[in-house]
């Protein structure tokens, strides 16, 4: 089966917006065994549009369209996709309903152009789009398959997941069986050396390192007839690779340190509580991402100056004076302190230089240190985390914020 | 002048790499003032590239390809290239050369493979790589401009910008100059509204919308033969779009609230704190994205639960009890105890239930309080965010900072 991805939209073009969508796709598409041959990104232009989709139908099996369903004027890809099939658009009830209560939700005011959105080709298949008003639309035409997704990208992934895969997993009559194991502070070449062999000679299932949002992630992937003969063929090779890393290893199938972290606190009836210097805020923002975690998380404490690390958190100034805000003794009084504070059952607590700015010969830029403790244990740990590259100051608060996390997996699995 | 980008290689087609080179072109080529109608990737196949290369040439006046000018056998793009064009591929020795000097630096062994590189299309111009072995090469024919760039993003942007700019600015003899407004807190579609007569029938400038990370932004783009004649022309039509729109405006320029806040903090030399209930940290963790903006920062308390509410803040346990933790009266007490409590200058407090628990009837999940005061004056609002959408949790927590730092911003602005 041949496919194509088009992406619909004059920002791509000017080079405002990139587009992950077709990025996202292939992605999905080599797991489900279809082969791409082309992305094309082309303006909401009327006869460029129309002759990219007609070049695409007369070389692809499936074609995906993604961006231009908005209501505005400008979105215009259903419309023009129509007219290259020859169908006519015809109105949704359902469709506009949802959209309907949308707005009302919100208290906006529905204009006749969000009607346009319920409009959808005769005789295809409406995808429900959860996370937006613009439905997605699969249309089986002359033995193709022409898959229109809206172009926000939150939208269109968990519409593919919902819609396009099972459809195509059918249509392929083959089951297709993931899982991932998320590595924190492992490089993926270092991975990539260990596993060479498995990764160039498995076929079924196959393993292949990804990046992910926390470090990287392995994904085993196997085909079968049924859902328990894949499983059955992934479970000696997820083995192997949880001995293989067992100390970088934070979750199966869960996507992030976070997620993990709220698990297993919630698991463990565990309360966190944290004091943030140079990540001013990101640990809380990362942790509260989680539904639920108000029930872990007990108090955060965003402390940059030095002044309010004594104030708030009764850091010494001794302390602050001799070995300054970024050392080992400044986030043990911090995390110390913290646990007292806050009744909560663990602690960590974050100070380190983020830079650009601030940075010192004994202390460059990427220094950071880290104090992760309960009532019976304490773990700290310094860290060099710069690289020397412009994006520093992102990637350094990023990491120390992932590093706390995994360092607070770590301790409480060893209580 | 009409041109389009292709991307080669494979990796983009599985998904294994995003194509960041089509989109720093196109940025770069809405600068220069040259329309681009057309991104393609595919693979390094000898018919789809040679037939990809080909309807560009029909449509197109300028034609980028990026990637595939490496030394192995599956890099093929240079030899295509020249066989499409009817050029045949010539040694050259001062690339060859180059190539050498770079071996023999890093006292690596030169292949045949290496050597191949040194070949270019009879009658090209070579573009000098200063961060690799393959050289760039652009080629005039028959009225087209063919320009083959190395895949790697860091070659083909020095390249770029060494090389290509200057040939089409000297082409052009044009200056482009843009600027863009920010809004916050309003739609695009009703920015197309009021503005449809100007965006349809201005030339030059050239007004748009875009959306961008905080709301929208319009892009003003005045074309020139110098830069002052270029400013001269956006002048009044940025002067119009920042009364037609005044108190939505955050900024010129600055592309995200939280920059534009640490600025007019710093400019006024003020100090925030902030206390964040349903968005955990995440208004800190924005704010001290921005470099130097611990200046600015004085404070950051995350006070999830009632009991931290009240003992790290100060609420009364009767305003929790009559009025509970989201509403008008907590955040005002919230903002104004920790006004006192950090000796900031101003002092924000965000209440809300973020979802996809704890909402009611009364207060449904998108529920906000935001509190903001000065020693002289208050702000609070009430916010309703929900949109029913899955991804509503993100969507409520992000909008919230966003309601809360431009309220800050209205603020100080007033005083």
């Amino acid at each position: 089966m041949k496919s194509e991805i088009i992406s619909v939209g004059s920002e791509i073009l000017i080079g405002d917006i990139i587009d992950t969508n077709s990025e996202y796709i292939s992605k999905r598409l080599a797991e489900l065994g279809i082969n791409c041959y082309f992305h094309t990104s082309v303006g909401d232009n009327e006869i460029r549009l129309s002759k990219t989709i007609e070049t695409a139908l007369e070389r692809s099996d499936v074609v995906f369209l993604s961006g231009g369903l908005g209501p505005t004027y400008d979105d215009k890809t259903k419309e023009i996709t129509a007219r290259v099939l020859g169908l006519e658009l015809v109105y949704d009830e359902d469709t506009f309903k949802r959209i309907e209560a949308i707005f009302s939700k919100s208290n906006r005011k529905l204009t006749d152009n969000n009607k346009k959105q319920a409009y959808v080709p005769k005789g295809s298949k409406i995808l429900t789009n959860y996370n937006g008003t613009a439905p997605g639309i699969l249309i089986e035409h002359d033995e193709k398959v022409v898959v229109l997704l809206p172009g926000p990208p939150h939208e269109m992934k968990e519409m593919f997941e919902h819609w396009v895969i099972p459809y195509f997993s059918e249509k392929t009559g083959k089951t297709i069986v993931s899982h991932r194991i998320y590595l924190f502070d492992i490089g993926e070449s270092y991975v990539e050396e260990i596993l060479n062999e498995e990764m160039v000679h498995y076929e079924n299932p196959t393993i292949a390192p990804y990046s992910g949002s926390d470090g990287i992630y392995l994904r085993i992937t196997a085909s079968a007839d049924s859902k328990d003969k894949a499983e059955k063929l992934i479970e000696p090779v997820l083995q192997h690779v949880l001995n293989t890393f067992k100390e970088y290893v934070y979750s199966i199938d869960i996507p992030s340190l976070e997620e993990t972290l709220v698990h297993k606190l919630k698991e463990k009836k565990l309360k966190l509580a944290s004091a943030e210097s140079c990540t001013g805020g990101y640990l809380g923002k990362r942790l509260t991402d989680i539904p639920g975690s108000s029930e872990v998380f007990e108090l955060g404490l965003v402390t940059y100056s030095n002044r309010i690390k004594h104030l708030t958190l009764g850091v010494q100034e001794e302390t602050l004076e001799n070995h300054g805000a970024v050392s080992k003794e400044t986030v043990v009084e911090m995390s110390n302190n913290l646990l007292e504070l806050s009744s909560a059952d663990v602690a960590v607590a974050i100070s380190g230089i983020a830079g650009p700015g601030g940075g010192t010969k004994e202390k460059p830029v990427g220094t950071v240190y880290i104090s992760v403790q309960t009532h019976q244990k304490m773990i700290t740990r310094k860290l060099m985390l710069s690289r020397n590259y412009q994006s520093d100051r992102k990637r350094i608060r990023s990491l120390s914020v992932s590093h706390a996390f995994k360092m607070i997996l770590d301790l409480i699995d060893s209580i």
